[in-house]
């Protein structure tokens, strides 16, 4: 009995990560009630985002023109290359503002029982960069998952024949973390990779 | 150093009700993955929600035509008017399929301190329909809160006079509730509005 233009955007709003019916009858109500201006607006940056933004033909992060900033952006060091799973791990670590060389945005992670092997992801680009580059540090920074770490584990054995330095971010406790409510293995992990001081 | 148009979409995403920097962000990055239809249908599905739908000129609640499906319909009784104050309100209502007469949205409710008196809601207009409709009972649907009581009190100060029955929504447990954990407010409520069997 509800109008059939506000049915159509709920069904679409609902197909959203997170958004459950009732979630998206909320969002369409705002929506109608907010000013038209946001409603154009909206609209328009959603179809712009799919229209503008691809994948760096480089690094493979997002970027509206044919290299994303971070490969354009001369001041950033050349020799350190820093491997992630996704975009929003990229900005997860831009965030730092730690760390000051490229990136290379593998999209997804090893994972044989999702059909996901390296020709899925972005790892013979990672290969082909590599040879006319000057990269001395690959750094991996895929999630501390089982597949994050089998990911990161194939390419040190992929890359380190070639000779380049290969690191890989540190696990342990999280900072303000507690040893008592600290899981086994993020202990353990802890314990054997302690340093001297 | 994220794409503007990416920037630009989650800043709009951000605006929404219950959404935040981060889900915003996850948000945008699902539309970007997605395939390119479901962002052209998402994006034309807001700006036709905006364009097409709007206010019914009877009832007030939301359709695309000139007057809502409830209004149109002939087989809901005109003579039992609900009085509701806001389109989720009402729809919420239909969910239960045991109203079928006609809805009244007063989109809001008296609010001094916010401002909102019996001018920014749609009274004036409730007065007039009555006037020239054959509606024998009004249900008052408000909220059980402070505000809508004191909304729900005023029509009846206001509509009894008329010569109408004026009822109210039941107050009290609600079904599958326990006294135990029952507030005072509604467990009160529920011993004063008890039933004869």
């Amino acid at each position: 009995m509800t109008p059939d233009p506000l049915n159509r955007l709920v069904a679409q709003l609902a197909k959203l990560p997170g958004i459950g019916e009732k979630t998206a009858q909320r969002l369409a109500f705002h929506i109608l009630r907010a000013p038209g201006e946001y409603a154009a607006e909206l609209s328009q940056a959603i179809r712009e985002v799919k229209e503008k933004v691809h994948l760096c033909v480089r690094c493979f992060s997002l970027t509206d023109a044919e290299t994303c900033n971070f490969c354009r952006d001369a001041r950033r060091d050349e020799r350190v290359l820093c491997v992630v799973e996704t975009f929003a791990d990229l900005m997860a670590l831009e965030r730092t503002r730690e760390f000051k060389g490229r990136y290379h945005v593998l999209h997804g992670v090893l994972s044989p029982l999702e059909g996901v092997g390296p020709d899925q992801l972005r790892i013979r680009e990672l290969l082909e960069r590599l040879n006319d580059s000057r990269v001395e540090e690959l750094i991996l920074a895929t999630n501390p998952d089982v597949e994050g770490e089998a990911t990161a584990l194939y390419l040190t054995r992929l890359l380190k024949p070639m000779g380049l330095r290969v690191t890989r971010i540190a696990q342990g406790l999280p900072m303000g973390g507690d040893l008592e409510f600290a899981d086994q293995a993020t202990l353990a992990k802890a314990l054997s990779a302690r340093r001297d001081l």
